[in-house]
This record gives C-alpha cells, structure tokens and sequence, in this order.
C-alpha cells in the first residue's frame, strides 16, 4: 500500500497517561513543548485525530504561530494542515471547533445517514469501510490526494488502530513531570493491547524540554 | 510521621504499561537495567511489593549479584533486604517464592485469620489496619525496626496506594524500547487515580539504559 508518512504526537504523564479518569484535558506539557508541537503542525500535510480526542477535548488543530502560517501560505500551502477526523459512527459534533473548510471527516458506510448529512456543510466526508472506518484505504485515498505526511494527535483509541495495524512510522512522546494514576484513566495506547509479540521500538532521541523529556520512538520493522 | 525513604522503581514499556492486559510478568528492560534493579535492591535496607505483583509475577525479590551479597555481609547485614508483600487480605499463596526468613507480610486485622496462620510458618506477619494495610503505621514501625530505605518494586495498586498517602520520596521508571497497549493493562500507577492536584515532579536524571532510558522524578513538595 502507499500510504502517507505516519506519526504519532502525544504528550502523556510519567505514569503514561494522557488524561485524567475523568477524561478531561490536563495541561502535561510547557510552552517550549507547545512549540515545538506547533512546529510538527506545520511541517505536516494533514493532522488527525479519532473522535474521541473531539468529543473530550474539542480541539482546534490549527498552527497557532504567525511566522509558521505565513512560511506556509509562501510556500503555496493552505495555512492550516487539512484536519482529518477518524469518526466511524459520524459522532462528532456540528459545534466542534475543528470543523470548517479543511477538515474532512472520515466514516463508515454504515454511520447514521442523518449525522452525515448533517456534517457534510462543515467538512469534507469521505466514506470508507462498512462498520468502522478502513484505515488503509483511508491512508490510501489521502495519499491520491497529495498528502504525504500525516501527524495524529491520538487519542488512545485511534493510536491502538493504527499500531495494531502497523500503519506509524515514528512517534514523538512528551513525558511530562506530573503523575496522573488511574485503572481508568486513558493512556498513550488503549484498544485491545497487545498479547504477546509486542512491537519493539528504536529510540531515535532524548531531549529535556520544559520540565519533562520528548522521547522519540521508531517501531522496528 | 517518621518513616523510612522510599523509592519506587518500575519499568514501563513506551506507553506506560508494566504488564499486558493478561497480566503476565513482560520482560521490558535488558542486562543493564536489571544490574541497576540489583544494586539498587542490595542499597535498600527492605524491598516491598504488593500481594497483586507477588500474584501476578511470583517474583523473588534477592540481591542476585554475588559481589553485592558479600558487599552486604561484610557490612554485618543480611545478604538480602527484608522482604515486605502488602497484602490486606493475606491472599499471598503459601509457595510464593519471596516468602521463607527475612519476608514480612502486612496484612490488615479483617484477614482471613486461618490465612494467616497458615502464612506464618513461612514469614514474619504484621497486622495493622482494619480492612486495609495501614501504610503509615507500617512505615512508622518498620522505621521502629531500623529500616531507613525501602525499595518499592510495584505493582500499580501499590504505588498508587503510597502515591496517594504522599509516601513516595522518589520515582525510577525504565522506559522500555516495546508497545504494550490495552486499556486495561496495568500501568505504573492506577487505582482511582488523581483528578484534580495532579502531583508535580522534578526531573532529576535521564539516562539512555539498554534500548531504552532510566527517569528519576521526585514529587514536588
């Protein structure tokens, strides 16, 4: 399959958490962090995230520095990287801030007609897969569109999918100087785990950064 | 309260998981690392657990190095550290390998008392605490006992326990070059976990240790 380059991004507590058991954002990461998150936001073609990251934290997505938004309309670029939803059942909401020209939601074929067609004046809607999104073919069609390289900014769900299925190159994970705990709480990657045969990674770099460290992580093929 | 210094150290794969959603014991960290685990254990004065790891995993708990057995000997102490299993319910099997002279197990005083008699042929017993080990009574009378340094080597209830109490005065995590996943994989802390007051850390060291890097945290006070 050719497919995008595809990175995971996510900041996540010491004890390996990215939110709370009440599932509501907690600031992990600092400003230098913030920025350099901003930095891989514009470098990238497209920046995803599954439904599950909108429906707690309604994110934005969108490059926030000036200098950033401006090198990329000099380069012929959209300013914002185009925002792509994996949300099999068209769950998201009309009001999410991340709808809007550049953003395309993903769904499968079998997502209520009615949310689709409620969405589809807010975003783009490409459906792919009969119950849950097929993400390869997903990845395959994006890439027909001219993008080359997808950032994802989790949830745990999404990032379980796209392990399991082997479709990450690399991720970039900020282990912030806090702890959360929590049985429930959601963590870097959630699903069903592996059981055995566990990927194995490459660590590429280590660098302090606020009061934390960003590991950079390569599956090994 | 006077108590002993106390130290977690656990390893954690790249997303925060110390063991599968089976909960079978997965190698994480290399040769390395577990010569660090044994020097820090033959530095301790006792080394605890709670009855989950000693349930899920049966581990040992001895200095392995023969170098650090003698080390400690020479210094008129015990080749191993006490060994302490937290177990509420005395729910420890009478075969678990960690058990034998120079073990103590905590239980509280609703345990099963036909439990604990069977136990204490094969250890020393500490009762207090109604339903639950009181940790802070424990500390203070293991302080009472001359031990100043007690080496917790998990799992995710008990580090959450000690986490909670504000009993953790510092945090070794090895983050292993692996993928774990699984919402319901144990990770480094669990139970109810934290939500609001997020405890800070400071980041004291980072070190690069077999395919994977060793933090040290100490929560801020």
């Amino acid at each position: 399959m050719t497919r995008p380059f595809i990175f995971i991004n996510s900041a996540m507590s010491a004890d390996g958490k990215i939110s709370s058991t009440l599932h509501r954002q907690v600031r992990i990461s600092g400003k230098e962090d913030l920025a350099r998150v901003d930095l891989l936001r514009a470098e990238s073609d497209a920046i995803m995230v599954g439904v599950g990251t909108v429906l707690a934290d309604d994110p934005g997505l969108r490059v926030k520095s000036r200098e950033l938004r401006d090198a990329r309309r000099k380069k012929g670029q959209q300013e914002d990287p185009l925002r792509i939803i994996a949300d099999s059942r068209a769950r998201t909401p009309p009001s999410a801030r991340l709808l809007g020209p550049g953003c395309l939601l993903a769904a499968a074929a079998s997502a209520p007609q009615d949310r689709l067609e409620e969405l589809s004046s807010k975003c783009e809607i490409i459906v792919c897969g009969k119950d849950q999104v097929d993400l390869e073919e997903l990845f395959s069609r994006l890439y027909e569109m001219g993008i080359r390289r997808i950032m994802v900014e989790g949830g745990a769900t999404l990032n379980w999918s796209l392990l399991k299925l082997g479709l990450v190159d690399e991720l970039y994970v900020y282990v912030g100087a806090m702890l959360i705990g929590g049985e429930k709480a959601p963590t870097l990657v959630d699903g069903q785990g592996f059981k055995e045969h566990f990927p194995k990674l490459t660590l590429c770099s280590v660098q302090q950064l606020d009061e934390g460290v960003i590991l950079r992580w390569k599956p090994k093929t």
